[in-house]
C-alpha cells in the first residue's frame, strides 16, 4: 500500500477502513486529536454505564451477594481470559491483578527461585524504569544476585552465561518505539538456560503477540493504554502453564491460598496461576476492562497492526527531514513514532494547545502514540501538518510552553 | 445509659442520636438490615456522581491533562491526609496505596532490615490469615527469619526477646471483635527493642485510634469496611515520621522513586512516606475513596464510638442465652458481636432469607457488624430478634441454606 501524499487519499483510506466503525465505541476529546493512547487510552462508551451498573447495583444492592451473584469472585481469572486471546496465551495463564511493577516483583522473585545458583537478572538500560528498580528490588532480596543493565542488545548474548536466572525485556520501547524479535530473544536467552520475562506495556492490544508459540516463561502487562480500561486499571500476568508448579512467589495473600475461606494460619499456595495472587482488585477499576474486553472481542488484531503500520509509516513520511529515532522498518516498530528533538518539550505544549496530544520523555524525545480502534488517517495527516506548523512558525518559543506541568 | 428492654426504647434513642443525620448518606438495602459493614460497607448516596464524574469527565474530556488538572498526581496523599485523623496520624504519615497485603510486606521487610540481627516476626494464630501469610512470605526472604504464632496474646511477654524484629497485630479481631489495647501491647513491644505493626482493618472508622499517642511503628489497613470506599478499594498505611528515612523496602515501583519523570535507570527511593509508593492505584477505585471522605469529615468518632458500644451492648443484651465470644466489657470491644454456633452457616443464610444480612466465619462463627453511622438501635432490636426467631423455629434446618455460597 502506497503511503498517502494526499489529505484526499487519507480520506479516501478511511473510507474503507475495517477499523472504522469501532470509532463509535470510543469518546473522544471534544476537539483536537489525541495520540497518547501509549500513556493512556480513552474512555469507551459503554464503560460509564457498566462502572454505572457495578457501583449502584452490585455494590450499591447486591452488596456482599455479588461476589457470586455478579461474578466478582472469578473475575481476575475471566478477564484474563479476555485478555489471552490478544497475547497468544492458552487457558488459565492470565491473571488481572495488581500493576505491572508488583507482578513483575512476583514473578521475577519466582524466577530467581527456580535457578538457584543463577544471581544475574538483565534488563536494558533504557526500558521502562520501574521493570529496572523492580529488578534492583528483587535482586537485593537475595544474596549475591544483582541486576545487570546493557547499553545495548547487542550485548545480550556476551552477557548471557550461565548466572544469568532471567532477562527482562520490553517488547516495545516506551520511548522509541522499537519492537524487539520476541521469539528470537526468547531462544537465545533459553539456550543459556534463563527465563524470559517480557513486558507487553506498550504492545498488548497494539499488535498480535503469540507468546505461546515464542515459549514466552512469563509476561507482565498494563490494560490503561491500548487496551483502555482506565486510568491506572489493575494490570495483568502471563505465566505458561509448564511453570505454574514451580511458582513461589512472596507476596503471599489470601486470594493466593489454595483455600482462602478455610481461614488457616499456614499459607499453602493455590494451584495454578491463582498462586500469583495477593488482595483482590478493586471493583470499580475491574469495571472499566470489563466494559474495553468487550470491545476488544470484536478487533481483528491483523487488521489492528496493518493499520498501525500505515499510520506510523504516514506520519514518518511526513515528517522526513526530522530526527525520527523510530524504525522505519515494519518488523522493528511497535504503534508509535518518537522524534528527537531538544526543545521537544514546548513544541509538545504548544501542540496540545493546537489540539495534537502527544507527550515528551526526558531528555529529548516527543512520543505519537497510534492507536487504530480510533486514530484515522487524516487524523494522522493533521497531527504532522499542525507538528510542521509549530516547527515552521517557532511559536514553541512563546515562554507559556516552556513551564513543566502535566505528568505524562 | 440502660440497655434498652423494649424496641420502644429503641425508637426513642434512634429519635435522639446524633449520628442519625448521616443515615441519610448511605444507600442501604431496599428491604432488611445489613450488619456486614464489617466486610464491605455500604454506597454512599454521593459516590454514584464522585465516580461518573471521574470517568466522564478527568478520565473522558481531561484525559492525561487530569494528572494535574484534577489532582490526580497527589491523591495517594491527600486521601492518606483524610484518613490521618481517623487514626491519630500526622501529616505525611499516611499513605493511599495497594492493598493490605502489598502493604503489609512492604513494611514487614523494611522492618526486617530496620532490626538485623533479629529474625523473628511475631504474630497471634487468629489473626486474619492474609497478615500471617505475608509474614511467612517475608520471612521467607530473610536467612534464618521465622514467623512465630502465638496461640493466645497471654504468651506475648515470654516471647517477646531480643530475636523479635517485629510483631503484628489485629487492633480488633476479625472473628471475635476483640479490641486489643493499643497503647499498652505497643510500649511492652518496644521495651523488647521490636517494631509494632497493628492492623486497622476492623478498627479504622469504628472507633476512635490515635497512631501518634501509642507510638506506633506503623499501621496498615483497609478502606472498604467502616470506611465506605467500595469493593476492594486501595487501602492505606501509616509510617512514623520518625522512621521514614530508615525504610528500604523492595515493591521498588516508579512512583517511589525521588524523580519518577527523570525515568533514570537507578532507583532511589523518595523521601518521606512516598518510598512505599510501588504503582498508582486505579483512580477509578480512588474515587469511591474521594466521595466516603467528604462524609467521614463530619464524623465525630466519639459520637460513633459511643454508639457503637450501645448497639452491641443491645445486641448481646438480647441474646445473652447464646455463647457471645465477643467481650463484655467495653474497652475490650470492636464493632461487632461473633456468636459461637456449630449450626452457624446455615442459621445465617436462613437470617439473609428474612433480610437480616450477617456472614459466618468458619468453623463456628456468625459474625454481625455494627456501623453508627447507618445502623439504628431499631435495626439492632430487629436484627436480634430475627436471630431469635429463626433459632426458635428451627427453620435454618431446611436444606436449601446448606448449600455453600456466598463469599462473605
Amino acid at each position: 500500500m502506497a503511503v498517502p501524499t494526499t489529505r484526499e487519499q487519507c480520506a479516501a483510506l478511511d473510507a474503507v477502513d475495517p477499523l472504522a466503525p469501532l470509532r463509535k465505541e470510543f469518546t473522544l476529546p471534544v476537539e483536537g486529536i489525541y495520540l497518547d493512547g501509549n500513556s493512556l487510552g480513552v474512555l469507551p462508551v459503554r464503560t460509564p454505564e457498566v462502572v454505572r451498573r457495578t457501583v449502584e447495583q452490585e455494590w450499591g444492592q447486591g452488596l456482599i451477594t455479588s461476589w457470586n451473584a455478579a461474578g466478582w469472585t472469578e473475575l481476575p481469572h475471566t478477564l484474563g481470559a479476555g485478555i489471552a486471546p490478544l497475547i497468544g496465551a492458552g487457558d488459565g495463564e492470565v491473571l488481572v491483578c495488581d500493576g505491572v511493577s508488583i507482578n513483575l516483583f512476583k514473578i521475577l522473585t519466582a524466577a530467581m527461585r527456580m535457578r538457584p545458583g543463577r544471581h544475574t537478572v538483565l534488563g536494558e538500560r533504557d526500558t521502562f524504569p520501574t521493570d529496572l528498580y523492580i529488578a534492583e528490588g528483587v535482586t537485593g532480596l537475595f544474596e549475591g544476585a544483582r541486576s545487570v543493565l546493557l547499553d545495548s542488545l547487542d550485548d545480550l548474548d556476551a552477557h548471557l552465561d550461565e548466572g544469568v536466572a532471567a532477562v527482562v525485556l520490553s517488547h516495545v520501547d516506551y520511548r522509541t518505539g522499537v519492537l524487539l524479535d520476541m521469539a528470537g530473544i526468547t531462544e537465545r536467552v533459553h539456550r543459556a538456560g534463563a527465563l524470559m520475562i517480557w513486558d507487553l506495556c506498550h504492545s498488548a492490544g497494539a499488535l498480535p503477540i503469540d507468546l505461546t508459540a515464542c515459549e514466552v516463561d512469563f509476561a507482565v502487562g498494563c490494560t490503561y493504554k491500548y487496551l483502555n480500561a482506565g486510568p491506572c486499571a489493575p494490570g495483568f500476568l502471563y505465566a505458561a502453564t509448564r511453570h505454574h508448579d514451580a511458582v513461589r512467589q512472596p507476596l503471599t495473600g489470601w486470594f493466593g491460598h489454595a483455600e482462602p475461606f478455610a481461614f488457616r494460619p499456614e499459607y499453602q499456595a493455590a494451584q495454578g496461576i491463582t498462586r500469583f495472587m495477593t488482595s483482590f482488585p478493586p471493583l470499580l477499576a475491574l469495571a472499566g476492562l470489563r466494559a474495553t474486553l468487550e470491545i476488544w472481542e470484536q478487533v481483528d488484531l491483523d487488521q489492528v497492526r496493518a493499520k498501525s503500520l500505515a499510520l506510523t509509516e504516514l506520519f514518518m513520511a511526513r515528517l522526513a527531514d526530522l530526527e525520527i529515532v523510530t524504525p522505519r522498518e515494519p518488523e522493528r516498530r511497535g504503534s508509535q513514532v518518537a522524534i528527537r528533538y531538544p526543545d521537544g518539550f514546548p513544541v509538545v505544549q504548544a501542540l496540545i494547545e493546537r489540539g495534537v496530544i502527544g507527550d515528551f520523555r526526558a531528555p529529548d524525545l516527543m512520543r505519537f502514540g497510534f492507536t487504530p480502534l480510533y486514530t484515522s488517517y487524516t487524523d494522522a495527516w493533521d497531527a504532522a501538518e499542525a507538528l510542521r506548523e509549530v516547527l515552521a512558525s517557532g511559536e514553541w518559543r512563546a515562554e507559556r510552553f516552556h513551564r513543566r506541568g502535566a505528568v505524562t
